[in-house]
């Protein structure tokens, strides 16, 4: 399964495509859509739903995750992250991917087995696990990384449960 | 000039078109693009998306207007309007319409004359500038209907003072 997991952004998207079928995850590519922050709000909404777009277009991913907005942040950021995120939402769904969402300390859980990890540790986990020499820059397309891991690893485990159903 | 005022919200978007030439300001149509609470955020907001879109087709307005969101509202608040204000900016830029933003206490004192009127102020003052008999609801709607009247009031004064300048 091919899945593009996305950690929105007005400034920046992260994005990584991380394919795993019965072996171990392998990322095909991560990054940033970077908006211009002197152009309108409105024009950095439309990089942001063009990029998804290609993406999904290019890559033909299977699914997609996003990363719940964690609210103890303050309003102005929420609203910044909620104005990217929407439009990210809208991209993935005209794209026609269902979308899954996982808030932060699951995705950190699940990448570091640890639900209070920090960024740095994030970071090196999502090196081991899909085998890189460097630790993936920005923070965004590590992220995003980290986010496409934990919807495999939750797609594996929901495919077990429901074998396990099937067989009983 | 025709104006398209929108009042961005996930549950229900309110939109007025109001248009105004030398004389009074005279609404066109107002309502609410309403998405359903049990549909998925991602189709809520290609619901938004439709309908703004399909305004912006129909009725072939020359501008619009939004409101900035008021950042004393919480965290949980403002990341939902920013979902719903983010697919709302987009809709209206892939619609090639100018987008202008006011806060909450210039829409306010442009229809009440005053920045800190109530609600119920800001409503009687859209139906008496619009010669309605009641009301408009719901209240997103009426919000909106006061959004696209202070961006037309702004325009009037901006041309004034352009032609003031001119003149000199």
């Amino acid at each position: 399964m091919l899945v593009l997991g996305i950690d929105p952004g007005t400034a920046l998207t992260g994005y990584a495509l991380v394919r795993q079928e019965d072996g171990e995850p392998e990322l095909v590519v991560a990054g940033v859509i970077r908006t211009a922050s002197d152009e309108a709000l409105a024009v950095r909404l439309q990089a942001i739903y063009a990029g998804v777009t290609q993406l999904a277009a290019e890559y033909r991913p299977e699914a997609a995750a996003v990363e719940e907005v964690f609210f103890s942040r303050n309003a102005r950021t929420a609203l910044a992250v909620g104005h990217a995120r929407g439009v990210v939402l809208l991209a993935l769904a005209d794209a026609g991917l269902p979308v899954a969402e996982y808030k932060p300390p699951v995705v950190k859980q699940s990448v570091t087995g640890y639900g209070g990890a920090d960024k740095a540790q994030v970071q090196e986990m999502v090196r081991l696990l899909l085998r890189l020499e460097d630790i993936l820059r920005p923070d965004d397309a590590a992220d995003a990384a980290a986010i496409a891991l934990c919807h495999l690893q939750h797609r594996r485990f929901d495919g077990a449960v429901q074998r396990a159903g099937e067989g009983s």
